[in-house]
């Protein structure tokens, strides 16, 4: 190990509108010897997902803002360099939330094993990570799909909503999956075996909407809001479910998010609408993983990643969610492992 | 009986924006002897109720709308002039869902038997009957209020309103009520008990709304929607529960009803709301009919009337709700009876 120093993104500005380069700094930090019970950890792949644009703000939220002046933080998948633990070895793969940086020093207990004999270690970022068990929590707890009922999800393409319309599949539901190209809607349908899908780029994207959903919308998971949403809450059946995921149409909207107010077509249907966070289901989450993972052994998932590669990329990553350049999971490669062979 | 004809509100026109008397006509109708199982009612009293205006418009609902060039129709209070059935006599007082008329003619299966000995009479159209019914089964169904939890109430001086802050207090809760003057404010603290209440008409409305739900809102029970929604939501606690009932807000605003979208708000609390109308609960009511006429003859539950006299004046009593000028129930009496004594 030659290396002697190591880079951190910190946040250093609120983004007003498009987070940009200024309002970030690549922070170059001495790599420490490490203490008792501590891990040296390399950062092979980081995540990033829309929800970190909301915390930085600086407002009170589910999960507290990220601080000024200090790194970013997020899942992460490391090699343990070098470890003062009895639990971990150097070549261990390990995933856990951690700092955006292309190293990380922590406590043992900060990070769990990854085993890359059961699937490829990214898919602990996505589809057997956080963002598929966002999947799988949202719709099945609270969108609760029935076999024969049309399940519509918003940001269909995504790491999160890719993966709603394969559970809603699996549970006998109808799919249907709005994104932002054509090649994402042939994506859902060919690929992963949506029901339909259309492009609300499209000048017709609300006659397509119609057309896709002919019977009415039973369960809505949403990932986008804004008039997507607005779109998809007038064709909402009797007694339907609409998911709270995310806003992402209004994360970078520096203005008041307007729109039609919906409390009347909630009335009309004896519709309902939940927002959570995949904190909601903390003392759930094995159950949820023991699942999601028995789907995916048996082929029934699918899941695509967009990887872009270095550290120095980090910040165009998080960028491109916002303009659907990714399909399935993004993740930024920052390094390939110096000890293990994945 | 020396009268021959009686006069029907029929709904001549769709109104746009408030409803005028020249969407309306009163038509004359000669008394028809009744036949085999039929009935000749004079109505007392007729409930006018805001979810009527939605009735007026020509578009698919949870009830149908009414239909031109025939009568309006909703709750009456009546009394058995004539019967041809074994299960009624002359004298009896019996209500239902029947046309705004002076006189109706009906099926004898189209209308229960009031108890005049129970409670007066008028409480079967309010705080015993759909008003009441609609307060107990939203609240308690879907806001599911808990001991020490803040409950804020839309439309709170009004019929269900008045009854949703009563049960909230049953239930142990802090009742906050909105409504739209200074001497409703005073009714819902010094009479009914509320622990707070404001005027959403006075320019420090945010502020009061603020200061009187300090620890924030855990059940929203809305009756109005628009502005004041929008100012309730920002204070929704976590896991709160927002109860759909109405929004007479914007019943009579022909412009799309605009405001800022709330979906984030209900993700960053993993907050619910719901929509209902009481339709949904057919098959409980008899339930929920017994608990409220226990809480009544408890005393627990307190009511207020608000009634114009004369078939003349309905349309009156109608419009005055979307202008809040009926403290509690409004009702038209139509008449006295004729063989009953109550």
């Amino acid at each position: 190990m030659a290396v002697k120093t190591y880079r951190e993104i910190h946040l250093i500005n609120r983004p007003e509108g498009t987070p940009t380069d200024q309002d970030f700094a690549f922070v170059e930090k001495d790599i420490p010897s490490i203490k008792e019970n501590e891990l040296l950890l390399k950062t092979l792949y980081l995540s990033v997902d829309p929800y970190m644009r909301g915390r930085m703000r600086d407002v009170k939220s589910y999960v507290a803002p990220y601080k000024l002046n200090e790194p970013m933080n997020g899942g992460v998948l490391a090699e343990v360099l070098d470890s003062k633990s009895d639990r971990f070895q150097q070549g261990d793969i390990v995933t856990g939330t951690l700092n955006w940086g292309e190293y990380n020093i922590v406590q043992a207990n900060a990070v769990q094993k990854v085993d890359p004999s059961i699937a490829p270690i990214t898919t602990r970022l996505g589809v057997l990570g956080m963002t598929g068990l966002t999947a799988y929590f949202g719709l099945l707890d609270i969108g609760k799909p029935q076999a024969g009922e049309t399940v519509v999800v918003s940001g269909a393409a995504g790491a999160v909503g890719s993966i709603v319309g394969q559970i809603a599949k699996l549970k006998g539901a109808r799919a249907v999956g709005i994104a932002g190209s054509d090649e994402k809607v042939d994506y859902l349908v060919n690929e992963l075996g949506f029901d339909a899908a259309v492009n609300y780029k499209k000048d017709s994207f609300e006659d397509d909407l119609k057309k896709a959903v002919a019977d009415g919308v039973d369960v809505y998971f949403d990932n986008v809001g804004g008039p997507v949403s607005d779109a998809v809450i007038l064709e909402l059946n009797r007694n339907s479910r609409v998911v709270l995921c995310g806003t992402i149409s209004s994360y970078n909207n520096p203005a008041e998010d307007l729109g039609p107010r919906i409390q009347w077509k909630f009335i009309t249907t004896s519709s309902m609408m939940k927002g959570f966070t995949l904190g909601d289901y903390a003392s759930e989450l094995k159950t949820g993983a023991v699942e999601m993972a028995k789907w995916f052994q048996e082929g029934k998932l699918k899941y695509e990643e967009t990887i872009i590669e270095g550290f120095d990329q980090t910040l165009e990553a998080f960028r491109g969610l916002f303009e659907g350049s990714n399909l399935g999971k993004q993740l930024v490669k920052v390094a390939d492992p110096e000890i293990a062979k994945l």
